[in-house]
């Protein structure tokens, strides 16, 4: 059965997560509920990563096993009529050999995490980053992030509940970008790593927002670190603010593909 | 009685545009029902520009005349959590004397319009940007714009129910911006006149589309400024891509006020 690779977009807010549930709505059931229209079974698809509740993406990637041959452009269209008016949308597809796997051959996963520092509730982006009152000391989080990067144990910023064999990832990037507002600030948090533990990018940002408010010094991200310990963790932050935003592989599956420009 | 002026952000989705109407949500019943929270009348608001239903702000400016005295952040306070959970937000207060009208005293309005151009729906920017499913010519579009700067008769853009006395306005900047996307591509056009006729912002926007597509040559502006006739208008372009940016007075009313920075 020939192969597909898919980049797919969603928003968050309806879906209880990535992953299929009985009776719950979920991203990868709306994906594949769309995909049960084109042919009588539902083939399974896998994710590059799976998001929580709440999560957004505008980079997932996965793969499904189709019963016929498609055009890219034409499954994409197909697809993209099938999940409307569920907030979900396919912006890329290629047909990929069979030892392509979404999950397992990607390389690097980056995430981006959204805080609005502002005295006024959020209006246009509420539900699409987290809303902070207080301000927030970009330079000081930088700093703090630094001592970040690299291998180490990262089990103070895991979930208790995380199924990862080890505690022992490599961050190979984490950047803080401000972004001017027309009312407040906006601070952007830029992580990519070939892959995370559950809830390591929230428990980053939120230690990193104690830093930003100067209840942490810079090097008190450090200790938190070498602790290993779960209790030095800050407040996880919230999920509104997160958007898996790209999966790298060893070729770009999407290369011979379609992709929307 | 001590007059205040407020600059406000909105999402238009849930009203019926700005102006108060019996039994319809609007966000001027909004803004002075949370006002009525704080004094036993409502005081009547008057706005620098009214939005029709869908459109957004994120610089409206209005004042009203209140009771007592209030210190401007404590007063924006008071306001933003009566507003809750309206996607209505207080973003400036200052308290100004009563030479100051919101509608009367202001020289210039600005307005932003969002077009997103993919294939695939739109997914985090629905209802917040007018979605294109082809490619739009940016070159083409800010060469037809050019033709409207200046004082004009702009019969042509204005909506045939448009209550203003004359069709001739000043178009003081229009200007075209490409942003790039993950998926897809948004253009921006940036907007400013003293004053603008009904409809002038979204008639120009949707016309330039025309240029954009290839439907219409640059010089088709110009021929359709020209004829005054409503009828060589392009489509007019949907609300949700509007928002209104700013306002400017003779003097700056938030200089000795508060404002979220």
């Amino acid at each position: 059965m020939p192969r597909y690779a898919f980049k797919i977009e969603y928003d968050g807010r309806p879906f209880k997560g990535w992953q299929r549930q009985t009776d719950l709505p979920s991203v990868q059931g709306t994906v594949e509920a769309a995909l049960a229209k084109l042919q009588s079974d539902v083939p399974g698809i896998a994710a590059a990563g799976r998001t929580d509740t709440g999560v957004h993406a505008l980079g997932q990637v996965v793969h499904a096993d189709l019963r016929r041959e498609w055009e890219p452009f034409r499954l994409a269209e197909a697809l993209n009529y099938h999940l409307k008016p569920a907030p979900v949308a396919i912006t890329a597809c290629a047909q990929v050999t069979e030892a392509f796997h979404a999950r397992f051959e990607a390389t690097w996963r980056s995430y981006t995490y959204r805080i609005i520092c502002r005295r006024a509730p959020l209006v246009h982006e509420r539900g699409f980053a987290w809303g902070l009152r207080g301000g927030l000391d970009v330079a000081a989080m930088a700093e703090g992030a630094r001592h970040l990067l690299g291998k180490h144990d990262f089990t103070t910023f895991r979930a208790t509940h995380c199924q990862a064999n080890s505690p022992v990832k490599t961050l190979d990037e984490i950047w803080v970008e401000a972004v001017p507002l027309s009312a407040g600030q906006e601070v952007r948090f830029h992580l990519k790593a070939r892959s995370f533990l559950h809830n390591q990018v929230r428990s980053i940002v939120g230690s990193l927002e104690h830093v930003g408010s100067g209840a942490w010094a810079p090097d008190d991200m450090r200790r938190a670190l070498e602790a290993c310990d779960r209790a030095e963790c800050g407040t996880v932050a919230p999920p509104e603010g997160l958007y898996m935003t790209g999966v790298g592989y060893p070729m770009d599956p999407f290369t011979d593909g379609w992709r929307d420009r």
